[in-house]
C-alpha cells in the first residue's frame, strides 16, 4: 500500500499528513493558514508536504483533497471559490513533478465518500452514497467498489441537481437544487425571506443568524425555526429519494455541520423519503449513518485514493 | 467469449436467438407469442431457447432482458406488469437448472444501455447514458465500462426520479416523475387535461389519441399539440440536467418510440438542457445521439451480459 502524504485543501487550513502502510494514524501532520486572498497558496503548499516528508525520503504516492470543480483525471483545479489565483491549475502535476512522485486529486465530497467507504461508515458496503450538509450540499458515490467520478470527473454534484424547478436560486446561480433547500445559507435565506414577510419567530433578521442559531431556537419550540428544518428535511429526502433511484446503494452517510443537528432535520427527512422512495425494496437493509470520520474525512480520503491509484 | 443463447421477455413476444463467438447476427432466432395471460409462459421460454439450440449441444451461457423490477443478482423477477405469474419468480435459476448452463438476467432498458455500449451507439465511450421513452421512461447507465446496477440491482430507475414534486402522477402512483412529463401517455394525459379545460385543437379525445397521432397534429402546427411535446422536452431537459450532474457520461442514447418524433422533441429538451447543466464543461465533447440497436436491443444486451458475466 506504500508510504503516502495525503494533503487536504481547505479554505482556512492547508494540512498534510504522512501515513504509513496499513495505518490511517498518520506519523506526522502539520497545518499552515490557507491566506487564500494572499499570493503563494501553492507554495505553502509545497512547505507543509516538505515538513512532513519522512526522513528516509521514502513516500510512494501523494493524494489531495480539494474544493471543486475540479479534473481529477488531469490533476487540475479548474477554479475554486476560495483560491482564487488558482484557475486551470495544474495542482497534481505540480506536486508530481516538484516531489517525483504520483500525485492524485478529487473533489473534498468525493474524497470523503471514498475515505468513508475505505476507512469509516461505510466499511464493508460495496455501493456508497455519501452526502455532506454544510455551506453547500456535496456527493460521492461509490458504486461496486469504485469511486463514481464520470467522463469529465464531474459526477455526483448532487448539491447541484434539480429538486422544484420552481425553487428558489442556488448559490450557483441555477434555480431549485437541493442545494438551495437543504444547506446551512438555504435555511437562513428562507427564515429572512419568512421574517421579511412578517412571520413571527424569536430569531432577528441580523448578522448573527446561522443555520446553527436557527436550530437552537427550533429546539427551543420557535415555530418558524421548526418549519424551517422541515421544509430542508423535505427537499433532502426527495433528494435522496431520486439518488436511491439513480444510484441504489446499500448505506446512506450523512457529514458536514447541518446534519448534526439530528431529529429536527431528520425526522421530516426520513418522512419524505419513506414517502418518496417509489418501491419497498430500495429500503431493504438500507443503512442511513453519520459519517465516522470527522474533519480527517479529506485527509484520509486523499489517503484512500493514493493507495488505490497506485495499486491499479 | 462463447456461444451464447439470447432471450428477449417483452409483453407480445418471447425471443431466443443463438449467438456464435464474435458475431452479432445470430445463427438461429426464434420468437413465439408471450400470451402473458396464459398459463404457461415459462414453459413456451424454455420451449423458443430449445428451438435454436445448437446441434452439437454447446452452449456456454444464456443472458435474459426482461421487463423489471427484477433482481439481477439472484436472476429472479420480482413481480413485471405483463406476465402476471411470474411473482418472486427464479426466472435464470430455473433457466441454469434446466439447461445446464450459467443463466444471467437485468431488466430491458438496463440492458439496453449495455447492447449500445458494446455493439450500438455507445462503442468506444466508457460513461454511458441511456433513456428510452416509450410507454414509460427508462435508463441504464455504464460507468467507467462497467453497467451500473446498485445494492439490490435496482439503480438507474430514471424514469422514477422527480422532476417536480407537485407535477402529476406517474404510472407507478407516486407525484412528479420524469416519466409523468415525458413518456408517451404522459402527453397523451396532458392533451386530454387541457381539452378538458376547453383547449382548442384538431386532436380530440378519443380511442384512437396517442403520442404518435399527437406528434401528427404538431407537424400540422396544432399548438395543443406542440406545446404537449414542448413540456416533455422541457421535462427531459431537466432529467437529463440532473443525470449529467450525477453520471457525468460522455454520450447520452436515446431510444424509444417517442425519441423517434425529432425536434418537435429534441428542440425543446436542447434548450432546457443548456439552460439547466450548471457548469459548462458537462456538455464539452458530449454526445446526443439516437439509440443504433433498434428493436434488437434486448437480445443483444443479454448478449453482453452473458458474455460480460462469464469473462468475470
Amino acid at each position: 500500500m506504500g508510504t503516502i502524504i495525503a494533503i487536504d485543501v481547505g479554505g482556512t487550513h492547508l494540512r498534510a499528513a504522512l501515513y504509513e502502510p496499513d495505518n490511517t494514524q498518520p506519523i506526522a501532520h502539520q497545518r499552515v493558514r490557507t491566506n487564500s486572498n494572499e499570493p503563494g497558496v501553492y507554495e505553502r503548499l509545497e512547505a507543509v508536504v516538505e515538513s512532513v516528508w519522512p526522513k528516509d525520503g521514502k513516500v510512494d504516492a501523494i493524494g489531495v483533497a480539494s474544493p471543486g470543480p475540479l479534473d481529477p483525471h488531469a490533476g487540475y483545479i479548474l477554479k475554486t471559490p476560495n483560491i482564487t489565483e488558482w484557475v486551470n491549475f495544474p495542482l497534481a502535476p505540480n506536486l508530481s513533478k516538484h516531489f517525483n512522485v504520483p500525485a492524485f486529486l478529487d473533489n473534498d465530497a468525493n474524497l470523503a465518500a471514498l475515505g468513508e467507504w475505505k476507512f469509516g461508515a461505510g466499511r464493508g458496503h460495496h455501493d456508497v452514497l455519501y452526502l455532506t450538509i454544510s455551506t453547500g450540499v456535496g456527493g460521492g458515490v461509490i458504486i461496486d467498489d469504485h469511486l463514481l467520478q464520470g467522463y469529465h470527473g464531474l459526477a455526483t454534484e448532487l448539491g447541484h441537481t434539480i429538486v422544484d424547478p420552481d425553487g428558489p436560486l442556488c448559490s450557483c446561480g441555477f434555480a431549485g437544487h437541493l442545494e438551495a433547500f437543504s444547506s446551512g445559507p438555504a435555511i437562513v435565506k428562507y427564515i429572512l425571506a419568512e421574517l421579511g414577510a412578517g412571520a413571527k419567530s424569536e430569531l432577528k433578521a441580523d448578522a448573527n443568524l446561522s443555520a446553527r442559531v436557527v436550530a437552537d431556537a427550533a429546539i427551543h419550540g420557535d415555530a418558524l425555526a421548526i418549519s424551517a428544518y422541515r421544509r430542508a428535511g423535505e427537499y433532502l429526502g426527495i433528494g435522496v429519494a431520486n439518488f436511491l433511484h439513480s444510484f441504489d446503494p446499500s448505506i446512506v452517510i450523512f457529514g458536514g455541520g447541518v446534519s448534526q443537528v439530528g431529529p429536527l432535520l431528520f425526522d421530516p427527512f426520513n418522512a419524505s423519503l419513506k414517502k418518496r422512495v417509489f418501491h419497498p425494496r430500495y429500503l431493504e437493509g438500507l443503512k442511513i449513518e453519520m459519517a465516522a470520520l470527522g474533519d480527517d474525512a479529506g485527509l484520509l480520503g486523499a489517503l484512500a485514493l493514493a493507495q488505490i491509484s497506485i495499486e491499479k
